[in-house]
C-alpha cells in the first residue's frame, strides 16, 4: 500500500506550482492518494507554516507523508530535511518548518537530504536546482511512499533549525501573554495559547483578555455570547485561545499587521 | 468500493481547515476519492450554497456522499443532518442548504445526528466541538462511505430546515421575476429563472429582459450576439436565466450588491 | 489501469465550475486520479495558458490526460480538439493553447471532436451546449481515460490553431528580445527565453538585461545575488530568463501590465 502525500506549500492556487508538484507525486507514486493541507501558507512565512502543520498533523493519515515547501532561502544553501514525526514523514528545507511540532515532542531523528543521493534516484542532476519543491522534496517524498527510506537519501544527524519564541506563550505575575499565530478565512486570530495553561493559571478559566492593550471582556465560551459586530474571545475548536467579531472580521480591528505583530494579555478576572 | 466524498464550504483553499476536513475523511476513508466542488462559497451564504448545490448535484457520482459545510449557527445549537437524495447523501448543518434540491422534489428522508452516536463511533467526547466540519461532518461522512449508516448516528425524523424565496420566481400578469443566486468568476449574474417558465409564458421565448429597472434588450442565444463590452441576457448552461457582459464582468453594471439584491424582470417583447 | 486525468482552466477555485468538471470525471472514470494543475490561469488568456501547460507538461504522468479548458469562443462554432501528445493525450478548444508545445515538437495527430458523437455516448444532445468543460471536454476525458479512442470522437486532421509569436524569442544583431509570457504567485516575470539561445549569442552567457527599457544589470545565478529590495535577472528553474525582486514583487515595479507587454532585451555584458 502506498503512503499517502500531504501538501502544506506557500504556492497559492491560482499559480501551476503546486500543481507541478502534485503531478510529480502522481507520476511517482501512482497508488498514493494527494491531499492539499494548504497551499496558502503568507509567502516566506515559516512562524505562520509551522503552526499550521501543528495544528493540522494529528488528523493527517497516520503513516502520511507530508510535504512542507515554505522556502525564502531557496538558492542559499539551507539543507533539506525528511523528519520522522509520530508515524508521518515530513519533507522540507531545514528552516524551522517543525518547530511547534517539536515543542510538542512529537519529532523524532531526520536525516539531512544529499542532492547527489537524489540525482542518482532521479536519473538526472538536481545539484543547483532553485525548485525544490519540484526537484527534491516531490521526488523524495514519492519515492518514500512507494517504500523507500528516508536514509536512501541522506545520513541521519542532529542539529535541525528551530524559530525562536514558538510556542509564544510566557505566563508572569499571574498573567498570560502570547501572541497571534495566524489569521483565518474568517478573519479571526488564533494563538498557541492553550486551555491547559489558563486552566493552571486562572482557576475555572476565571479571565479577562486583551489584544493589543484593548481589553476585550473575558474569556467566553462561543462567538453568540456576544452581540453582533462586537469582539470576542474564545477557546477555538483547538482549545487555543483566539479573538473574533460575532459575524464579522477580528482582523480588520487591529490593522493589516503581521498574526506575530498581534499581542494577547490574558489576566485574572 | 468505497463512496467518493464531495466538499461544498465557504473555508476557501487560502486556509487549511479544508485542508484539515480532507485530512479527515483521508484517514478514516483511505479508498474513497475526494472531491472539491468548491470551497469558495460566500462566508456563511446559504443561500448561495443551496443554488449551487443544486446545480451541482446532478453532475456528482451516482452514490457520491455531499459534505456541506456552509454553517454561521455553528455553536448556537442548530441541528446535523443527514439526507438521503437520489442516491446521494448530503452531510452538514440543518440551515436550509438542501432548499433548491427540495423545491426540485429530490431529498429524501433525513437524519438527525446525535453527538453521542458521533462520540462513541470516534472514541472521545465532540459535544461541545466548535469545528464541526472536522468533528462531526467529516467523520460521519467517512463513516458512511465506508459502510456505516446514517441510521448509526440517529433517527429519522421530520421537518428540516428550509429557505424562504427558494426558487425566487414568480409569475404575475404576464411577467416573470427572479433574482440573482450566484456571481460566477467571470463576474456574470446567475438566476435560478428557468427555460421551461419562460417557455411557458412567452411563446417562442419572445421576451425582453430588465435588470434592477435596466433594460438589457430581448434574451439573446449567446455572448457573442451583442458587441464586445455590453450587457446581454441568456440562458446559460443550465436553461436558467445569467446576465452577462461580452468580454467583461456583468457584476461590475450592478454595484456590489449580494447576489439576491439584483432583481430580474422578464415582459414579452 | 484508468488513465490519471489533469486539469488547466480558467475557472478559479473560487467557483463551482473547476467542481463540476472534476464530479463529471469522477462519476464516468472512477478508477482514474485527478489532478489540478491549476484553475488560476487569468481569465481567457490563451498565451499564459499555452505557456504554462508547456512548463508543466514534462512533469505530468507520461499517460495523462490533459484536460485544458480557457475558452473565450465558447458558442461562436470554434472546433474542439484531441491531440496526441509524446504520450499524453490533450483534450480542449481548438484555439491556439497547444502552441508552445507544437515550437517544441511534442504535439501528433489530433481528432477535431464530433458533438454527435458525443451525444450518441453521453446518451443526450450536448450540441448548443456552452459550458464545453462540463459536457463535451471532462465526457471525452473521462472515455479516453478508461479505453475510448480519440478517434470514437471524431475524424483525424490537419491544420490546428497556432498562436503567433510563440515562442516569443527573436535574436537580432547580437540582441536577443522576448516578452514576459506568466507572472507567478510571488510576483516574479517568467518568460520563454531560454539559456541555450543565451548560450549561443553570448558565450559564458556574459549579458545584462534591460526589461522595459530599464537595465537591470548582469544576469546572475540567484536572487540572493543582488541586496534585499533589488530588482534581478536570473535563470529559472525550467533554465528560462526571469525578472526578479530579492525579497520582493517584481510586477509592482513594471505596473499592472499583462506579462506580453513587459518586453526583455538581453545584450553582451
Amino acid at each position: 500500500m502506498s503512503r499517502p502525500v500531504v501538501f502544506l506549500t506557500d504556492f497559492g492556487t491560482d499559480d501551476f506550482y503546486a500543481g507541478v508538484m502534485r503531478a510529480v507525486v502522481a507520476a511517482g507514486a501512482p497508488a498514493s492518494r494527494i491531499v492539499d493541507l494548504t497551499h496558502g501558507i503568507r509567502p516566506h512565512d515559516i512562524d505562520e507554516t509551522s503552526f499550521v502543520l501543528a495544528r493540522a498533523f494529528d488528523y493527517t493519515a497516520p503513516d502520511a507523508i507530508i510535504v512542507v515547501v515554505v522556502d525564502p532561502g531557496v538558492g542559499s544553501g539551507r539543507r533539506g530535511v525528511v523528519i520522522e514525526a509520530d508515524g508521518r514523514t515530513l519533507v522540507g528545507p531545514d528552516n524551522g518548518f517543525a518547530s511547534d511540532l517539536a515543542a510538542a515532542g512529537k519529532i523524532g531523528p531526520f536525516v539531512v537530504i544529499d542532492e547527489d543521493a537524489v540525482s542518482r534516484a532521479a536519473g538526472r542532476a538536481v545539484r543547483g536546482a532553485t525548485f525544490h519543491g519540484r526537484d527534491v522534496f516531490a521526488p523524495v517524498a514519492a519515492a518514500i511512499a512507494t517504500g523507500a527510506s528516508a536514509t536512501d537519501f541522506g545520513a541521519e544527524t542532529g542539529g535541525v533549525v528551530m524559530l525562536r519564541d514558538v510556542p509564544s506563550v510566557s505566563v508572569d505575575a499571574g498573567r498570560v501573554s502570547g501572541t497571534g499565530r495566524h489569521i483565518d478565512h474568517f478573519g479571526n486570530v488564533l494563538t498557541d495559547i492553550p486551555r491547559g495553561v489558563l486552566e493552571h493559571v486562572f482557576p475555572g478559566l476565571a479571565c479577562r483578555v486583551s489584544v493589543d492593550g484593548r481589553n476585550i471582556g473575558p474569556l467566553r465560551r462561543t462567538y453568540s455570547d456576544v452581540p453582533a459586530g462586537e469582539l470576542v474571545a474564545i477557546l477555538d475548536s483547538w482549545d487555543l485561545v483566539e479573538a473574533a467579531v460575532h459575524g464579522g472580521r477580528a482582523i480588520d480591528r487591529f490593522g493589516g499587521a503581521t498574526p506575530r505583530s498581534i499581542r494577547f494579555q490574558l489576566a485574572s478576572a
